[in-house]
């Protein structure tokens, strides 16, 4: 068997989130049933980031084994002929076969969009439309004050899986669009549940001051809400020191 | 009564163009129902392109005559609360009783989008997949002959409602971005039916000095392939030489 490292893109929004389940479809048993058709033998199936309902991704990490079928190069276009118009492999190659997915990443990139306009927009569909005037430049220090190695658990639901709550954040900022559009971006080694949708809602609620002071362990009740997953974006996953690098300037500036 | 005029933005993609008709969706049955919903009274509903099915608008002119319900600058939000998410006003504002949305139009702009790579996209669904590497070079000097005023009728059906072949181009160029996305961006006092999908057809099949050779007024036989809609936006409408230059400047730059 060969170990594939594929990158994913899809558009969450009629999926019930990466995890199989039976009954509703999910991005995970859409590609178990591609695999099914392009590869004789396969296992081991992992992803980066198991997002949730409605969340979307440009750059999901995927490694798999497989045996017989196309070759590594020609594997995305290959699986690609299986899956729905909102699933889609960007590209395939052969790595190590120790390489995971998920074991091996070493940072993740996210994206929350929100349309800030008095009118909603029929062709922005994932973004989160607020039509309250937002203060860019305090969302932009709130941003700021995220990043560094913090306790997080006040953006996660305290119903938990998680038993460690510390997380590097390596950049995060806030960057403004014509039309109302405004992207926060954030790079970490790791993410808890909901942590960016829910950063997203306190810096839309909250003070920068106020963001600080969660950060140091506080309880979920002290947090915004946690903002609807249609402006999450699952961007990009970096396997080595130079992939993080490129993460953070590609993903934060700078 | 008051004339409005208004912004339309909407994806194309389950419409069967702008025209209403009996049975197929339009997005013109969809904007008259919600007309009816919002308005006691109104006439004379007018935009400046008619699109074809699929193709998309970010920047629809629409005129409107109305009485009685919200004020001009209110409208287009209570016009969008009676809307589905697929369509959507951007803004509206009362215009002279004279304004007419098409013939008051002094230029036009349209988009069409490539996405020149070897795997498609999950989520640049509005756009036309072309795994075959295209010589962007050679797409710009294309671009740059169909400036200017020439005769188009080998880039319309021979069967045509049209009996005036000349229109003027004012600005027509390429431009790539990360991820193999080419954008064709061109404005023109007004555009024949299908002109800019057989430009951008022609475009990706033949050298730019046959196209050249096109705009004295060839029959159709000897342009290129019409592409399809899904790549194609209606960005914007201008009503003033002002609006004209900024047109000019946001889709083509410099």
């Amino acid at each position: 068997m060969i170990k594939l490292r594929l990158a994913l893109e899809y558009d969450g929004a009629r999926f019930d989130g990466w995890a199989r389940q039976p009954v509703r479809p999910t991005v995970e048993g859409a590609v178990r049933d591609a695999l099914d058709s392009v590869f004789p033998h396969w296992d081991d199936l992992a992803v980066a980031g198991r997002t949730d309902a409605g969340v979307h991704a440009s750059g999901q990490g995927v490694s798999v084994s497989v045996e017989g079928g196309p070759p590594a190069e020609h594997a995305a276009e290959a699986l690609n002929r299986r899956l729905p118009p909102d699933i889609a492999f960007r590209s395939s190659t052969e790595a190590v076969s120790e390489f995971h997915a998920r074991f091996s990443a070493q940072a993740r990139a996210y994206r929350y969009r929100v349309l800030n306009s008095r009118s909603r927009s029929a062709l922005e569909r994932r973004v989160l439309w607020h039509p309250r005037a937002l203060d860019v430049r305090q969302l932009q220090s709130a941003a700021a004050t995220i990043v560094g190695p913090h306790d997080f658990r006040a953006f996660t639901p305290t119903e938990t899986e998680h038993s460690v709550f510390q997380r590097s954040v390596l950049a995060a900022s806030w960057a403004g669009e014509a039309g109302g559009l405004l992207t926060f971006s954030i790079v970490a080694d790791g993410f808890l549940r909901h942590m960016v949708r829910t950063l997203v809602g306190t810096m839309l609620e909250q003070e920068p001051a106020q963001i600080l002071e969660l950060l140091a362990g506080a309880p979920r009740e002290r947090a915004g809400r946690t903002v609807l997953p249609d402006g999450l974006c699952l961007v990009g996953v970096a396997y080595t020191a130079h992939e993080v690098d490129e993460l953070r300037r590609r993903n934060c500036g700078g």
